[in-house]
């Protein structure tokens, strides 16, 4: 799209000349009703336009049976009709010029087969007009900014709409009214809330995307309840992540009783929540644990950055000893990292005979609790080149007295140098003015311990999206796979397929079970398999022998395999017997790719055997991964530590087992592969050697 | 004490006649003056005498020079002195037989040696003289129904003390105010709230049982940076239990930062906070894990109790799929198990076209969201006996229009007959009005996703009590224990220790290496291993041989092995060959008996092996245990599904395991056992034997 194709589609969405409501009422205990009440109440300076068939006038304004009857072009329509009539509804939309259309009406992909059948042919008409449809399921479009609230939700009730700079696009409907209320209640404000419904047409990656040329907005907050256009989000994260515009998504699916939940209820398929979390978090979009993060951590995000000279530490100070201590517990068990004051700070603070307290919490107790006293602190640490982040805890002071410590915060930040740390606060008690007070100076505020927790840990984690390696996959590899058949390969061929791809394999010899076996040169003792797509389970048919010692013993062998599998399984397909040299490691690990339905390909590493499924200790990424994103995950697993020198044993090559995974993680570039994995590789104190392999095609 | 007498001290402590206060200023900018103003703003009805000996009046009321010198007897006193002046202020309130004496000052046990000797000399004297001593370090004693707000807190200037049914005993006095202020926002007032400071005298455990009589009192509240007096606190928690009146507590050290802050800043010595987390739970104190689960999950545990003959399950209506769904969501992430309707109940709501969505959560949608309807859905899931618990969760209706779907609740909760599903909501936008119409109706509300799943999570499991193991140590087991010299005991001395507990151990002989070994009569092979306490790694000193075929080798094996420890430890004693039965198991464990130095004695059982340590995969309890309780732990180690019977794997004899760690717990009631383990223990598919044991004396 041009940029003005792209300008006129936003002003369209948010900032209409003109709007159908189409379904409009004026009854008020009619949903049909709300849209044109709340477009006048919130004061919308385009022009408003009912359609309805059976009436002369709604609500006072002039009503046309159809959209293609209005004389003046039409930007966007929002349709109030039931599922059955949404075709023609659109249809004349489209006959009508108008570029976007947003739907209410449920009956669609939520409602069996015949529902999913009647959003596609919704879908098709909408693409052939050109039309950006948002829904079905969708409670509209609101832009505060242009007054343009064009949405059925209840929550827009209220007297006046705040302004604000995040935006909201959100697959559940009812839950813009959760944030919009609580966001009130936290002198919170909006630019811009799409309810995305099923995302039929537009979704949140489109609609983000296009919300990127906003001015109005700084940071965007996502409710997720499934990821429908993996690619779509991926090109606005990875835009968004450009433009230094932060993306925090709180999504549904931590228990399994959430995922079962999003399938019943708007017609969503959630996978597995660790492989949607991965692909959030490859493409640099932060997820929130608690719910009221979504509403705090976006505008801490935009506002509160790190510069790059300070270190990813938080030094917190605190009026009171019981809230810093609660504060500092939180933040560390999320793994932020804890600063005190550096010697210089410390000793400046204490020549001022300020309270300082004790180990790293600056706990200027009830003698501190003053403006003076707290406005040096504020200054010194902010300055100070150990602090990364500044917490600062006020006590009951904040709730009766904000001068004596709210305000000397907010004069402290007013006034500090360029590349001081960042300043946020959380007052312990209740207290709306100081967090106004707070807010209104640019100090990001919370109101819960957990939520001020979770967003310092964000605010000190790097988070970008991850780099996309370079490069198709490898000619040899590619060939490989083209000409083999649908279905697994064998290990032979899987091997020479990870081979391909750079995985270290154990040398090895493949003799023709009808010609005689001669010395395999690989040195003694060897390890002997029957190659067979035929027997996945070797152990079981007696097809594989370990400590093979000598020659005889290798031809003994391959006799006794022989018989031992015709006596498993007798139709088996041998193709012939494989002598491989003897490795050892100092352990094992399994690393695998898989496509999710949600989010796509990914790779996966952990220890592998039972205990990694018991402790469910594995790193997930969309695959493919660089060597470096292949580091960050081995660091993860934590059942490595076992490889990563434990208690003085010698470290494993965990150096080798990442290019490993990243080489391998190349295999999802084939569109055939639909799982591959190598389990186990061998990690050795010098490298890494695969010992077992295997490819599924489709 | 007898109950007259306590029922004295409870009004001395919580609605004194007269109280002094120590060291009073009428300098409003002073800390001094709060106490006065606050008992008079709160109309606080008994008599209160300054103590000052530099003044006449203070704030228009009588100064005496000591609380000796006041005419009428004095209950309570509360010292606002520095810590040098406290002990001769306290001896002068002994002479004038005070009650109760709270202490503000700092400078005690927190600050080092001195502090600590000084924090003695006040406990001791105020022992000898009968006095209830408060702090220091403490913010001082309310109590709503008396107005007696004797405290330096600076939170309860607040014009109108709110009275309310829930008392709370912190460590950090701040934390009362943080406590006090959001309580009054959600519309939460409490009975009496008590700064223990540094519990010097009376700590959490006796204020508690102390409070047990308060008639004002339904639940506690506990803030806790330690644990000071664990005897005191298992009384307090099991007669609190016995009255039906929960107790829950935070606790500050989830992470090796937040422990070492509560060493820094209160003088508290935190312990391990696995062991601490066990006390708790064994006490039957409810951890919160959020901060506003302390003021949120009290209520409704005092209100929202499951009658017995209920499922522990969950049922979730909603006016909003998202709003349901998240909650589903977070509930179940926090154990709670989901249910739907009942066959009955569905029928019935189907029949009246009563909008349910599909699935578990029943979703009535906008359609729903009417009076009418709304009552029929809370009445009928109320009373259907597949709930055991029912949650509403309100959309943006709660906000602007209560009477639709808030209303209904509270009617219908009204008319619910004996032996219905207790009712919690959950408002989804900020909606103080409809809080506090369900408040007010008997229905405990949340204003955050998370406390609300936490304490459902609460309502639905048991929290009782453990019960304590009858009967005393073995007496073979004392015997062999006070016999035994200080130090860790050789292995077949701690074997006979807990052979005599009920350990079953492998068939053995003893032989004295200067004597001729013979046939042991065990079967052959055996496992041979030198019995020496000077040799605690058998393996690198030569000293164990596993698979010793017959006579001949065992021989040879006891010659060589006495050759290898000479030269590994020249001066090592050795006790003697010993020879056990080979066994075999599924799997081993691990079980140990230690002593935390705030928990007490724990017992520890786990899956042994560094994996263990690497995944934290251990449960912990106060020991000794019962049978039922070491079942309940062994349910815990998830990396006990390799013994449950993992994916048609023969299952290990965890019931037999089960009683070997009660029998073993006993241990713990020997005062001379410092740390006591078993490791490995063998698990079979019949039976467990100990491998390998020690035990440490002090």
């Amino acid at each position: 799209m041009t940029a003005p194709a792209r300008a006129e589609l936003l002003r369209a969405l948010t900032d209409p000349a003109s709007v159908a409501i189409v379904g409009a009422s004026d009854n008020p205990a009619k949903l049909q009703a709300r849209p044109m009440d709340f477009l006048r109440r919130h004061g919308f300076r385009g022009a408003v336009h009912p359609v309805n068939p059976g009436r002369e006038t709604v609500a006072g304004a002039r009503a046309y049976p159809l959209v293609s009857a209005i004389p003046e072009p039409v930007d966007h329509a929002y349709l109030l009709v039931g599922a059955e009539a949404a075709e023609s509804a659109l249809s004349d939309c489209a006959s009508a010029g108008v570029k976007v259309v947003s739907l209410l009406a449920d009956g669609f992909a939520e409602a069996g087969p015949e529902g999913r059948a009647r959003q596609d042919r919704l879908a098709a008409l909408a693409a052939e007009a050109g039309i950006l449809l948002i829904g079905p399921n969708s409670t509209g479009v609101v832009a505060t900014h242009s007054g343009f609230s064009c949405t059925t939700n209840a929550a827009f009730r209220l007297d006046a709409l705040r302004r604000g700079r995040l935006a909201v696009l959100s697959q559940s409907g009812s839950l813009i009214g959760t944030l919009l209320s609580r966001g009130e209640a936290r002198g919170r404000g909006f630019s811009t809330l799409i309810s995305v419904g099923n995302e039929a047409g537009a979704g949140v990656g489109q609609l983000g995307s296009l919300l990127l040329d906003d001015p109005h907005t700084d940071a965007f907050l996502l409710f997720l309840e499934t990821i429908r256009d993996r690619e779509a989000l991926a090109e606005f994260a990875r835009a968004a992540h450009a433009q230094g515009k932060p993306v925090v998504a709180y999504m549904i699916g931590a228990s399994e009783e959430g995922q079962a939940l999003s399938v019943s209820h708007t017609g969503a398929l959630t996978g597995s929540s660790a492989a949607c979390a991965a692909l959030l978090r490859g493409l640099g979009i932060r997820q929130a644990e608690q719910f009221e993060t979504l509403l705090d951590a976006p505008p801490a995000l935009a506002r509160a950055r790190l510069p790059a000279a300070r270190p990813r530490q938080v030094t917190v100070v605190s009026t009171t000893g019981g809230g810093g201590a609660m504060l500092i517990d939180q933040m560390a068990a999320r793994g932020a990292r804890i600063a005190g004051p550096g010697d210089a700070a410390r000793a400046k603070l204490q020549a001022q005979a300020i309270p300082m307290g004790h180990g790293k919490l600056v706990d200027v107790t009830l003698a501190g609790t003053n403006y003076a006293t707290m406005k040096e602190v504020v200054s010194t640490l902010a300055a100070d080149p150990e602090t990364g982040l500044l917490l600062v805890c006020i006590g009951s002071s904040a709730q009766f007295q904000p001068d004596l410590a709210v305000k000397p915060i907010v004069d402290a930040v007013a006034e500090a140098p360029e590349g001081a740390a960042p300043v946020i606060a959380f007052p312990l008690p209740e207290a709306t003015d100081a967090l106004a007070m707070l807010e209104a100076g640019g100090v990001p505020t919370f109101r819960s311990v957990e939520v001020c927790a979770e967003t310092a840990a964000m605010l000190l984690a790097p988070c970008a999206p991850a780099p996309v390696p370079d490069g198709p996959l490898p000619p040899r590899a590619a060939a490989l796979l083209d000409r083999a058949p649908a279905g697994v390969m064998d290990e032979l061929d899987a091997g020479e397929v990870f081979a391909a791809l750079g995985a270290p394999r154990p040398r090895q010899a493949l003799f023709d079970l009808d010609l005689p076996i001669v010395d395999p040169g690989l040195g003694w003792p060897v390890v002997a398999k029957l190659v067979s797509a035929d027997l996945p389970h070797k152990t079981e048919a007696g097809a594989i022998r370990v400590g093979v010692p000598d020659l005889p013993a290798l031809r003994t062998a391959a006799a006794e395999m022989r018989a031992a599998a015709r006596a498993h399984a007798p139709g088996a397909r041998l193709r012939g017997l494989l002598a491989q040299e003897m490795r050892r490691g100092l352990g094992e690990a399994i690393v695998g790719v898989s496509r999710d339905p949600l989010a796509g390909p990914v790779v996966t590493v952990g220890q592998g055997g039972v205990l990694t499924e018991i402790y469910r200790d594995a790193a997930v990424r969309p695959a493919p991964v660089t060597v470096e994103i292949a580091r960050e995950m081995l660091a993860e697993v934590r059942g490595f530590a076992l490889l990563r020198g434990f208690r003085g044993a010698p470290a494993g090559d965990l150096e080798a087992l990442a290019r490993l995974v990243a080489d391998v993680s190349r295999i999802a570039l084939h569109p055939r592969v639909e799982e591959a994995e190598i389990n186990p590789v061998l990690v050795g104190t010098d490298g890494v050697v695969l010992l077992d392999a295997l490819v599924r095609l489709g």
